[in-house]
């Protein structure tokens, strides 16, 4: 708890929930210091835990509040998004989900109508992913006290024999891959705001990854990191990989899949893509000899068919760099500032 | 998912929030049919899960949401609420705690003060109780939708072995126990909250059962239901216990331990003790024989001085009454509507 280490405004911004900079600055600030131990300095999105005394498999727990605006948006709604959310972040520490919770704030007033179509849709989901919702919570506040309704999602999982993920686990030589198109979730909340007028359908990706990291895993491949780039984007995920795996990362502009749509609507609001939020894509991170067969697993599965090698790891340049369509090469930071508020 | 049971109401209440009878509609009439499994089913605080593969040894897992008013009051704060209140829940199941998550949603604006100081509360809570925060999440929303802070804490734990606690295992013949004094959460919240003016000091009850219900697992009491009567009070968790396990439960009026402020509050608000919150109490229900010794052990512990025996579980009736000082049996339903909103 040291005091040396101090946020830098003293105030809550909407920034500091932006999953970009100053998210980090929150929480490497006033939550770190104070929490700190071994498995949370990971940094990570799940955590792992084992009992004493029980044998060598090792469970993941997972956490994730959800606070996205509108409720219902293109391809998906609040109660899918926590399931697949926190199913996903189960994933990307190589696990498969055993069980899960949800708790409801609750906005007084809320149609019942509402409440219980977010339910049957956090069922679905819970169905689709293969796990069940075993404990929850509920709790209702005064109008104007809460925007209608926030869901906090967490899950335990058990890792898969063998995987051994983590973002630090990136090394030089690595292939970045991804398993699709970037940025269709942020834009198709953005669009369901009616924020802007877009004519081409623009859906959410919102997809539960288990079943492709299982694919992956089963086969033996050799990952090395596993992380869904969701608020903040792929570049500002690729930058908490590349600080904690102490390594740099160049992406080449060309081989990024965006959509058609996603590329247009972003050029009318001036967003990039690769700070855009994603809810069913994953960033895997592996030796380069192995990547043409992991992107050939991933493209046989129906959440992988797009999948692509956007990049290297390196030793250095430090940092995320973008190897343009032009052939320069310029940094990509963290997000800051926030770009998008409550996309998630 | 049925369509033959459908809430009452169109719109959600602050009673749908209360703990009481419109929560449990709520629960059963939107939540249960969608996510029915074993495990929810039991109704409990915390679900246990077993990972295929793994030995015997069982976990629990539990999850709260938190958005108590004001953040702090005599006694405690929303962070040291939420870490108690996961730990207690776990320690209801007879589970002592692993590992704990936090997910912050935080209203834009909130000063940065404050979040540090529920953090370190956070911190000092879970270091008493023995668990680490192993993983979190932040979010922010705008300014005016949401209530400075809402905590959601969810918890895993290994169950003590032997420890087959549950609020379907209430048996005729049983002694219904309280670890002490009851009402304090609920009066030191409204008098946080300036709704009344009251010169004695009522501090919240706010603590971590786990080393209790160690103390008591580990001297192997053969210990049939814990449950920790937080929202709804006393009478309402017993409500459950009874409408789960089959039973009645008779409580004696003259045998309830009230502190005297806490009584003298309530006289004046026009509560009933046992319909207000309380956040470091356990309800042990014991076979009758066995209830001298538990009693013994739980005064021994230093939250337990004032334990005391305070009912019986019968065949019938059932529900739950009250054996009043004047010797009538007066029915205690279910609390009705909300009493005091955002309690914890």
């Amino acid at each position: 708890m040291t005091n040396k280490i101090k946020p830098k405004t003293d105030r809550i911004l909407l920034a500091h929930g932006s999953g970009g900079r100053l998210t980090h600055e929150l929480i490497r600030t006033v939550f770190m210091p104070r929490f700190s131990n071994a498995e949370l300095d990971t940094m990570d999105d799940a955590a792992l835990i084992t009992a004493p005394g029980m044998t060598a498999k090792k469970l993941a727990f997972t956490t994730d509040s959800f606070v996205v605006n509108p409720l219902f948006f293109a391809g998906g709604d609040i109660g899918k998004l926590a399931v697949y959310g926190t199913v996903n972040d189960l994933a990307m520490k190589g696990a498969r989900p055993l069980a899960l919770s949800v708790a409801a704030i609750i906005e007084e007033g809320l149609d019942m109508a509402t409440l219980e179509k977010v339910a049957a849709s956090i069922a679905l989901a819970a169905r689709t992913a293969g796990v069940n919702v075993v404990t929850g919570d509920t709790k209702v506040v005064e109008k104007g006290k809460a925007d209608k309704l926030f869901i906090t999602t967490s899950a335990v999982g058990a890792v898969y024999p063998g995987a051994n993920v983590s973002g630090a686990n990136a090394r030089h030589g690595d292939a970045v891959l991804i398993n699709g198109f970037v940025g269709d979730h942020g834009i198709a909340v953005m669009a369901a705001r009616n924020e802007f007028k877009f004519s081409g359908a623009i859906s959410s990706d919102c997809a539960p990854l288990n079943g492709l990291v299982e694919k992956l895993l089963s086969r033996k491949h050799p990952l090395h990191v596993l992380r869904d780039p969701t608020r903040g984007g792929v570049a500002t995920t690729l930058n908490e990989i590349a600080a904690v795996s102490g390594v740099g990362i160049i992406l080449d502009e060309a081989s990024i899949p965006v959509s058609r749509p996603v590329r247009a609507a972003c050029n009318i609001l001036g967003l990039d893509p690769l700070y855009v939020a994603n809810e069913g894509k994953a960033l895997v991170i592996a030796p380069a000899s192995s990547s043409a067969a992991i992107l050939s697993a991933m493209r046989s599965h129906r959440h992988g068919k797009n999948a692509a090698s956007i990049g290297t790891v390196v030793k250095s340049p430090k940092g995320v760099w973008l190897k343009t369509t032009s052939g320069g090469l310029r940094p990509l930071a963290m997000l800051e500032g926030e770009q998008l508020p409550r996309i998630c």
